[in-house]
This record gives structure tokens, C-alpha cells and sequence, in this order.
């Protein structure tokens, strides 16, 4: 199936379920959506630090579309479950926004690492978590990300562990998808980040590390969920996680691409 | 100064010294020369083996030019130092080949790692040996060659330590100079590519290594020279080590290009 048969089917509410392996071939996505009062600082916020925040697009506010990243896109009802966030508590899990949409906010469209680890896939790198049946591995670090208006707070990576010579071209491959969070930020010694314990992960499961494996870290897309969620904001939405947005843009045209967003003007 | 006018001087013999440094922005290279009865095999050994021998030119039998690499190139005199190998066993130094050459010999131009080191302390990450001042350290490994005729043997690789973050940014910038070697091949423990000890290197320099640092092992140009040695050709010629070709080509013009040897076609 295409993206767009996917997002078709989730509209029709015929599909609720992780989007991992949907649409092979297309890029999935990280969703906030923000009151657009705070929209020009967490625009800000992406553009200093791209790897954590890779933006894919920004819709006008009241917007449900973003042509350039999916076609005749309704993002109140393409994605199959949202999280909904008040003074910076989630208060529960949606399958459709029509009912609390307003003309106020702005969405946000971030690159996701699926993209990454469906390259390694295709070059032969065995993916561990992927091998295990879980989720990635994601840590809060001691590396701040850059602060922007209220925006702040550590960077979360992933860890994925690698033989040397795998991580070496997994470093290479991921360096040329700068739209998937690009090159990892830290490999080896986790203490050296601010990782108490590798077997305990601040979000998704632990996967072994054999001794003669190297710990690779990548910036991950859970650093603006919890940037958004420290900010507090008095209302915003995010996907429930594992259930993303499906892009019309295919994993091998992100190659090596540091923006999509043409040069349509945002303001807000 | 130019790489033109640096090979002029040479050629006039006003400048005998290691290349290292001179026409600053240009390519260096090593060289290999060889009888056109092994042309062939050597010529199937560098395309077999890209990562060690990465081929920037070859010359017809007897022709002293390659004007791809290097404008009114004479093999013979632009080179400052070359070694004369007799039955695999190098027999002297010599400045001038004009005496000993013959229009039985082809020269094989390849790619050296100082466009790579170039591009590192463009990017400001420390280079180890040189910041030591003294050569790289080289190592031969467990990990062989791919065979081509009578040209076999193991990879010779330089080593580089990095803090992590440093690493990664290495690994990118070289992964994006395939004509300097590429990406590196291996990274950490270093007995798992058959290299006893680190302070023992089996060519150049040693250097230190923090505990915080992870060694990093490139494949190496002088994987060739030791291939050809064993190889046990009746006569061959190489560039005395720190003494190469300086080609025509901008290390800048490098980025991602994986041949500049154009359309030519070789035969022997």
C-alpha cells in the first residue's frame, strides 16, 4: 500500500494499530501540534537543533494539510491516535481531533528514525531491538539541547548496538539522512552522556550489548515530546507514540535531503 | 604555490623534502610502476580492492603523463624520491627515473589519506600524529586483501584516536572521500583485526591513546606497497613513503566522487 492508502484507510477508521512497516518504503513522522502563540518559538526551537528535530513541514495555523509532506492530508483524522496534553499533563489518548481542532493551532511534522533503520535494513545491519521484538532503547542524556523562548531541555537518544564495522557504515548511512536525525551524537561509554545504566532506559526496553558490540547513540524524536512536555504549554497534541504520520516522501529520495519545505513563508 | 608549480621545482631538483604540507588544498598521491606484463592483475587488484588502493589514474605502457591527474606530468622527474624494487627487494633511492625507465612501464596513481587528514583539521578535530609531529601509525592485520593474480596479502591500516563524538564526525567526513581511503574499517579493540599492540606499529609512528578515546583504523596506501613487495615482481618502482605525486585535483573536488579516471580505456 501507498502512504496515502494507509492515511485513506486510518481516516476511515478502519486501521488502529503501530504504523511500524506500514507504507514500506515511505517516511513515517513525529506530530506536534501547539497553539500558535508558542508555534514561532518552537519553530526556533527544530531549526537549532535539527538532529533531535528534523522538520519536515509546518502547516498555517488552522491548517489540517501540508501538501509538500502528504497529499490532501487531514491531520485531525490521518493519524490513528494522538495524545492530547493540558499544562503540560496528557490527559488521555484520541483517534480523532475534529472535536477539539481550532483555528489556533499549528502542526509540526518532525522526521522519524524509521527511515534510518529501514536503510540499515536494507544493507544488511541486523537492527537489535528490531532482532528482539521491542522498542528502541531511549535515555535521557546530560546534553542539553539548544534553548529557544520556553523551550529546553536534555537531548533523548536511541541506542542501537553494532559490531565495529557495522556501526562504522551505520554511521555512514545515517549521516546521509539528516531528515532522520543524521549521524549519532555519542558511541562507546554511556557514562560519558549522563546514562546511569544502559539495561535501564527512560522509555522503550532494554536490549542486550554483547562485549565485543559498541553502543551507538542517536538524537531521537522523543527530545521535542519531552521539550513540549516540560514547557507546559496549555495545550498541545503529539502522536501516540509508535503511531506515526505517514508520508508521501520515500525513504530514498530523503537521501542526503536537508529540508522539504520548499520556501513557502511561515508565520504565525 | 600550486601543485604545477611544486612538481616544477622538483623537476628542476631545486626541492628534495617529504610532500606533506606543500601546495596546501591539492591532492597527494602514491604511486606504484610497474611491468605491463602485471598491469592487468594489479589494475583488477586496485578495482577489487578500492578502500587501500583507490585509483586516481593509469598511464599507457610507457607514457610518462597521466593528464587527468596531473597537467604535463613526467613520472619520471615530478616526483622527488622514488624506491626501486628488484625481485621484491628494494635495491636503493633514486631522484630521477629517466636512467631506468622504459617503455615497458605503467604507472598506477592512488589516493593517500592526507586529503582525508586535510579535511579533518579543516573541520577543527585533532589529528593525533601530526599534533605528535611524527608519522602515522600503520599496522597489518588479519583482515586480507581480495586476491588478483599474483597480488595478495593482508590490509595494512593507519590508526587515528578520537574522543566519540570526534569519531563519528571522522567517519562521516572520510566516508565522503573514497579516493582518500573512505570510511575507516575498523574501530576499538584493536586484537580483533589481528593488531598485537598499539604501541607497536609494523610502520611509522606510535602515539598515545587516552582511555576516553576510541582508536579508529583506516585502510592504508601502503596496503599496495607491501602487496607488491610480496608480489616478488622482477622490477617495480614506488614513490619513497612521504614523498608522493602532488596531483592536480582540489582535495575539495574530492567530496563524493568515486573516479576522476573518466572514459579512458586501459589495456596492456
Amino acid at each position: 500500500m501507498t502512504a496515502r492508502q494507509v492515511r485513506a484507510l486510518i481516516r476511515s477508521g478502519a486501521l488502529d494499530a503501530p504504523t511500524a512497516g506500514m507504507a514500506d518504503g515511505f517516511m513515517q513522522a513525529n506530530l506536534a501540534i501547539i497553539p500558535k502563540a508558542y508555534a514561532a518559538d518552537f519553530l526556533e526551537f527544530c531549526y537549532a537543533n535539527p538532529k533531535p528535530c528534523p522538520l519536515l513541514g509546518v502547516s498555517r495555523p488552522g491548517d489540517v494539510g501540508i501538501e509538500s509532506v502528504a497529499e490532501g492530508l487531514d491531520i485531525r483524522t490521518d493519524v490513528c491516535g494522538y495524545r492530547v496534553f493540558r499544562d503540560g499533563l496528557c490527559t488521555g489518548r484520541v483517534n480523532d481531533l475534529s472535536k477539539i481542532w481550532s483555528d489556533d493551532l499549528v502542526t509540526f511534522v518532525l522526521g522519524c528514525s524509521f527511515s534510518f533503520e529501514h536503510a540499515l535494513l536494507h544493507d544488511g545491519i541486523p537492527v537489535r531491538h528490531i532482532d528482539c521484538g521491542c522498542n528502541v532503547p531511549m535515555f535521557k542524556t546530560s546534553i542539553p539541547t539548544v534553548p529557544r523562548g520556553r523551550f529546553s531541555g536534555p537531548l533523548v537518544v536511541s541506542m542501537r548496538p553494532f559490531l565495529p564495522a557495522d556501526a562504522i557504515r551505520a554511521i555512514c548511512l545515517s549521516d546521509h539522512l539528516p531528515l532522520a536525525h543524521g549521524a549519532p551524537v555519542h558511541m562507546g561509554d554511556h557514562a560519558k552522556i549522563g546514562i546511569a545504566d544502559l539495561q535501564s532506559p527512560d522509555y522503550g526496553d532494554p536490549v542486550p550489548v554483547a562485549a565485543d558490540e559498541i553502543p551507538v547513540f542517536w538524537a531521537c524524536g522523543v527530545t521535542p515530546q519531552a521539550v513540549l512536555e516540560r514547557a507546559r504549554l496549555p495545550f498541545a497534541i503529539t502522536h501516540d507514540p509508535g503511531h506515526m504520520l505517514i508520508a508521501d516522501i520515500r525513504n530514498e529520495d530523503l537521501c542526503d535531503v536537508t529540508t522539504v519545505m520548499g520556501h513557502a513563508s511561515v508565520s504565525f
